[in-house]
């Protein structure tokens, strides 16, 4: 294993138990060896789901059972494994996730249709299955509310820490909680990633209006992380709510626009961000988190194109990794994007430092000062284009050896 | 400098001189020291100019000085340096351009909106082109027919070999010649790259003529390479034709529908695949040369945006640099492309070796036949969509630690 990123978080918050939720982990024995690589999630009745997937023309067969079993929205069972992706394994791949859900299913004592799943690992092995039969019944059993970070440990693949989330909101006059967990390290890209997110909470939220809040948190979360511009077969965002929280009074909502659910969306929001930026921190080999910010954009949709075409490219992110502060390769990035920019009216700042100003290089510009500033390990980008009042963010990190060390080796 | 690409032609073309066209070069000390930074090429009266030149929203000086004097077409002198881009300069990159056209025009006896130039290297940084003032007159004074190696090494930057191509045509009853010389290393993306290119005959052709076959020569050749997906803020393709075949009973071509050019179509077009390729091979830090061929797309766009999505996937390309036949990877690429594909059509070859078939793993798939494939210095990837009859090839290279060593300390 890599040693841990090192933007990997001082610490790791203790998460809460989530009511109507139990976990269990195992070592089924799928491709890594001495390591859980199967978690089971065992939902109480009236457990909502909403969750979005992969735009891959090439998904996943998990990635296709999920897909079909949104519309209904009811679960009551999430099993997950690493070490192989069940990607590009044609009907043997179906197969498998039949008798996924058929052993889940028969385990908890629900309808297959109730069983979610995610698989990520190596693309075209077919994924033994049975594998799970083994270990099923005794993961249904020893399910308990705590082992949140066995289970964050147990989906990992080329991650480095265990990435974890938590947080609370008023739901009414009720507390309700949000755990989240996630993977995801190299096959990072635009709209969702080699990454898979599982969020649990105890409010009670129809399926429709989960699924709202889980459209709508993407964007800005995981939607805008990259590491190397490849998104996966597999990426799966998954929401479930218990709705265990009614219990203590907690109203039950059944639109996204319910004005009750304002600090509900703020905690949910906050946890779909703290995942997506920790992945960026665990970039395949990343030693710099690169945010790049664009400012004065003619909309929205352009910016973040902008944004893109700066932290996919190659170059900037060598720049950064060697400590370089190479703001003409940002202008190339800016140039190459296709949208809106004039060359004369944009400016350019590496953290506070403005090294760019009007299409030609700062008249302040002090290399000493960009230089020592390039040697921090958070690495602030942007670009003010002076064209209009759109703004975007995105992260990413840098591009080194390590990645290539990864990647050159690792069969993903 | 690093040492030479592995993929480096094993031997160079001797190029025959174009009549019309005397080179030299010199050292201006723009940015390196003990090597040639400036070539001036010296057009005879009569020289038409077309070209293609960078799309993006931020092109350097020089690029902008090019694209207006296209419209006359009419050219006496070609001036390049390398080490300095002379890109996001400002106003004083203008008057650096303008400077240089002067100077050259003056030593030559000519306008100076008869004068093209082509800069490479940083940008950012003004460009001294006063510098040039003080070898201008000795360049024109010292250049010959031939020296056309010498050239091609006085543009290099990050460049490991000079990149030459020359091929003969029959144009009416006479023979013509076509040289070209490039450079390119990195930064070199879809449509163009932080490439110069320079293309000279002596066949007497139309400046409209040869625009329209030089757009139409790009389309497969330096417009489908890719090395980092980066496009430069100064790629430029400029071809010259100085007429003097015609003196030698040479037809002069003023259409490029024109039967006649039928030859000189195919030899052209040859000089830009070569240098292209040659591009490719140059790739920073490139061990292995891949070929990505796409079948039964949709449309000839859709197999090209296809072949960009695995020919820029960082996965895919470490993992050739791996020698790991993972076609997960590519399957991967295909699916984010978003172009019209079907998984469980989708059939992958790497070589003559079908790995995958009808989305699933080739039955008769064999490791170790294709990690002994993968061993290669050229590894061709193929995909067969089945979908429709369009197809497409691009060529790129493998990313491996070369190219991030180069990257994170040069600054380009």
């Amino acid at each position: 294993m890599p040693t841990v990123s090192p933007l990997a978080p001082t610490s790791f918050p203790a998460l809460p138990e989530i009511a109507g939720v139990r976990l269990a982990v195992a070592a089924a024995g799928l491709r890594y060896v001495g390591r859980t690589d199967v978690l089971l999630a065992v939902l109480d009745k009236g457990t909502t789901a909403a969750g979005v997937l992969t735009q891959s023309r090439c998904p996943s067969a998990p990635v296709e059972w999920c897909r079909a079993r949104l519309s209904a929205g009811s679960a009551r069972g999430l099993v997950v494994n690493s070490g192989n992706a069940n990607a590009f394994t044609g009907k043997s791949g179906r197969a498998a996730v039949k008798l996924t859900a058929d052993l889940a299913a028969k385990a908890i004592g629900c309808r297959p249709g109730q069983i979610f799943m995610g698989s990520t690992g190596v693309i075209g092995e077919p994924l033994p299955a049975q594998k799970f039969a083994g270990v099923m019944d005794d993961l249904v059993a020893r399910a308990t509310p705590d082992g949140w970070m066995d289970a964050a440990k147990a989906i990992m693949t080329t991650d480095t820490f265990p990435k974890v989330a938590t947080a609370t909101a008023k739901l009414g006059d009720a507390t309700v909680a949000i755990n989240g967990i996630a993977k995801g390290s190299g096959m990072i890209g635009i709209d969702m990633a080699t990454m898979l997110a599982f969020v649990f909470t105890d409010a009670p939220i129809a399926a429709s209006a989960l699924q709202a809040l889980v459209k709508e948190g993407v964007v800005d979360s995981f939607n805008a992380v990259t590491v190397d511009g490849d998104t996966s077969t597999s990426d799966t965002l998954l929401a479930f709510a218990t709705g265990a929280a009614r219990a203590r009074g907690a109203p039950a909502i059944a639109r996204a626009g319910d004005r009750r659910l304002g600090d509900f969306r703020r905690a949910f929001q906050q946890v779909l961000d703290s995942l997506a930026e920790q992945i960026a921190r665990d970039g395949e080999g990343a030693r710099k988190l690169i945010e790049v910010i664009i400012e004065g954009a003619t909309s929205k949709r352009s910016a973040r194109r902008i944004a893109w075409s700066i932290a996919n490219s190659p170059l900037v992110k060598t720049a950064v990794a060697g400590e370089d502060a190479n703001w003409g390769r940002v202008v190339m990035a800016v140039g190459k994007a296709g949208e809106p920019a004039d060359r004369d009216r944009l400016s350019i700042w590496f953290g506070d430092i403005r090294v760019a100003h009007r299409g030609a290089r700062d008249p302040a510009y002090d290399e000493a000062k960009v230089s020592a500033y390039m040697k921090q390990a958070e690495i602030s980008i942007k670009v003010a284009l002076g064209l209009g009042q759109a703004r975007d963010r995105v992260l990413t990190c840098d591009l080194n050896e390590g990645y290539i060390k990864i990647n050159a080796d690792y069969r993903s």
